[in-house]
């Protein structure tokens, strides 16, 4: 993200206070100085890069317990083009959370997002069989319900309780415990920045058409770079079921030769790709270059193709 | 499904009456003569069959607009062993309703399933602006709920208006017109049926390790045998970001020789493979089998070895 | 070849008068103002290019019936480098040249080039059982010999009885009828020629290593760009059996951007590659670009990828 | 070979003594009890194994700098079918055998075999410039005519010297030293031997059209199931330049699964495929096989495949 100096950058997120998403972008060091906007819903908070009154929102991308998230996504391979700008990993913890006084046997409600609710939803059929799930925008807003006495108890992250007044009746409640969100920033596009040396670069491949090797195509163009996919997405086109784009994060930055040239050729044999930005990869894993694809090995191997056209010598 | 003559089968689905799951289930021959079980979720619908309270259940995999429901390939990758034993594609309309005499003006709440808030947004921003809309377990449960005068309006598939006496105030407002369901019927595992000549056959690939070239190798060992996907997706493991298990369909079914020859393959090569069933493909598309991979140049080519291995000649 | 205007070529080709290289030369337009240079053997006539005695020389590369020519693919993957600036196809055809009056049953010797006795080996057998065979460095070399009386018969091609004043005694003695040798022009490197529409390049590729699946790479680099390949041949690496370098014929020129872009990819994943020309394809087959592999195709994915890099918008 | 144990077996050779191919055949065990036949061609030698003449004869496969030996190929490739019963390799020493009494300086003929003429040929210009070469059907041959006073040298092995009483005047010309020859003991088609653990397989894989990406997909089935290819020629059709069958070398024994399923595959995508026979390996390298390949990994996979099939469960 590009900001003038004389200004704050705005950054939107999934409100309101006291979500993943919020707990998330206090992560980044550019919220530090930025104003932060609440929003209802990823979609308004994606609008609100587009249309300008913010700068980035941050917005969950995938979750190691439900996998992609569809509305990002969709947002990304739809309408106008974004960037991602960073990413950032968050643990993913759930409370059950109730006001002060109030014991697991007086719960007749409880209130939480849909993806709340379906990662608890084997604890809650064994430790509150028959209560009543609301699901609501967001946890935090469960939990502010909650404070407000609309509901018995909310599933939400713990920093919610001290929000909102709330107390942890049970601690980490999830089915599967060890859960990580992965979010990114998404900006208006503007140039990749430098490469670091240890990047990620997300992009969009289109089919050209509904042929069954297009797939096994697009694979073989990274292979054969020796750039590795670090994920791979089918989506619908949102035309007929069966007919794909292809969501794809792949190590390295556009910046480096072997990512480039791969784009290129995908580029080449898709119907259209959409680049989605190169940034610093933060879950801890290192980009590995294979022999004979290192951006010395791509310029030796374009002066020597240079030189034979010219010369007949290489 | 096998079930004995002397008794109706039992099958479960994402209640209450009027969810597209109800109206998808009465596509099947099947359900003309079955009882019919409503469930508040899919989970709970899953764990009547594997229990033994029904014999099969209807639920959602994919959905031209929102992609694979992640829940159910969990179930279908995680617990307990799954049968797919048909499936069925429904169209999605959604329609705005509201008691009879409400006006658009009138409506300060609507209530509605988060897939359906998802598949309406831009039309709700766009024509009910501020409105606040309450995310509840199924869209049939939104409209039930209006008719108990809780909301303003649902948002639900027509044949709701029907069942809990509402009038659509606005019909097929789905921001993306011509979306299809796909449902599959789940059962038991069970011997695979015989095979119609236009089959698919689904399963689940999990990775022996972590490398990148694991579902290059996977689509490898279809395409040389002349399967096509119909539907490929990574899913989370559950562990950790990045690991991921296939979701796959293919064309065909595990009693042709090439499906066969493929699951044998892809059992050597990959950590685990879960088979969900062969059963007739109902999209109205074709099996193509390619030269070289009949079912007869398969028993050809094995014959062929077995006289080599013996005499040499062949 | 680019020769100045002011002097005549020099060509060396395999002697004496009335050989097939001889044959195929004068198909050649260069030819018919050039000085032609008979040599005693390949090697010989490829020196005289390499050291200037010579501007060219014709060369056998590959027979329909025996395959590729060994000398010739050495002289090309080892030594100095040459180019091939032609390609040219002669009909191989065999007769039994004798002097005039001598008759089959008067027949105790007959002298031939080796690769000629090859060729009629079957024909010997049944037709002149027992009669001695004496190997000569050419089919003109026997046709001269059985001339100057030293042997009763000489395999050669038809065109040496009126040189060296002998008559056909059996016409096409051939095992095989309608065999072809595809000829080359070799001279010294040189820019390549302007690209035709239609053209061939030729290049040896050297493995990194001795691994198994180099093959299987370097037919991919081709194939994911659409090259098709017309010929290709493992050679010895002259060290250890089992480890080889690949002399391989392609579909287009080296200005071509798909050609040159799989090169260069070449020339990242192997040892070394040597490029051996680009010239007019004369077989009488078409190339083909298949759809995403054209020039225009490889400029549009070069600028996007540009834009991209400066800009993140393509 | 199957040979009655009542009878010696009788096995052809490319005479006469003293050529390599002698040398060669008498380091196979076989051959200290067997009837030694010597053959003036290649040719004749197999005829006198399809015709039952003899059980056996031992030819040149390959060599280490001329690479295939085209003769033995064709007879594999085409003609009645034959088998590869063992395989043995020996190093290539050229020597120049004289009279004794003969000088360097006296030496005005020489003769040899053109494949020896080849492979000492920069030797000759430098050591012997304008001496003339006389090609003869074999080394040996050329030494017998030397000790009759028709040549003035022969280049040959150095056993062929006291065969013929001459001496060698010059030790080891050849102009890459450490040049080695593949030879084969060919048989009529017979039961594969057992496996050893350490075996090589060959075969003649014919195209079903001339498609480009044929050879490409010949070489997946083999990488798919882990089958390292230890040589891979190319071979004309004899009927057009450009069309080929392949002649295949592959780690392994026909009765090893993961070679017969290759093998199977290749039957499947090929207009033919004819098998030349699974046999001790004796070049020193050991197959290696690469994990979910083994026997048992097929066996595994079989039985799942067989219990889906009739019970749906694995």
């Amino acid at each position: 993200m590009t900001i003038p100096s004389d200004r704050q950058p705005t950054l939107a997120f999934l409100g309101p206070e006291g979500t993943f998403a919020h707990a998330a972008l206090l992560t980044l060091p550019i919220a530090q100085t930025a104003v932060l906007l609440p929003m209802p819903n990823v979609t308004v908070a994606i609008d609100a890069v587009r249309d300008g009154r913010a700068d980035g929102t941050l917005v969950p991308l995938e979750n190691s317990v439900e996998g992609a998230v569809p509305a990002t996504l969709d947002e990304l391979s739809g309408g106008e083009q974004l960037r991602i700008a960073e990413e950032t990993y968050l643990p993913v913890i759930f409370d059950l959370l109730v006001r002060p006084g109030t014991k697991l046997k007086d719960i007749r409600t409880v209130a939480t997002h849909p993806h709340a609710e379906a990662q608890t939803r084997r604890w809650l059929m064994a430790n509150l069989p028959g209560v009543g799930v609301a699901l609501v925008g967001s946890t935090a807003g469960g939990a502010k319900a909650v404070a407000e006495n609309r509901f018995d108890a909310a599933i939400a992250p713990p920093v919610a309780a001290g929000i909102y007044g709330l107390k942890s009746l049970e601690a980490d409640i999830a089915d599967n415990h060890a859960a990580v969100t992965r979010f990114v920033l998404l900006a208006r596009p503007d140039a990749p920045g430098i490469p670091t040396g240890n990047d990620r670069t997300s992009l969009v491949a289109y089919l050209r058409e509904d042929h069954s090797g297009a797939l096994l195509e697009i694979l073989s163009e990274f292979a054969s770079r020796g750039v590795n996919l670090t994920r791979i997405e089918s989506r619908p086109t949102k035309e007929r079921i069966g007919v794909y784009c292809f969501s794809i994060d792949c190590e390295g930055h556009i910046a480096d030769e072997r990512v480039g040239d791969a784009l290129a050729a995908l580029r080449r044999i898709c119907a259209d790709v959409r680049f989605l930005g190169s940034y610093p990869r933060r879950d801890g894993q290192m980009d590995v270059v294979v022999s004979g694809r290192s951006n010395q090995d791509f310029h030796q191997s374009r002066n020597w193709l240079a030189e034979l056209r010219a010369s007949g010598r290489g």
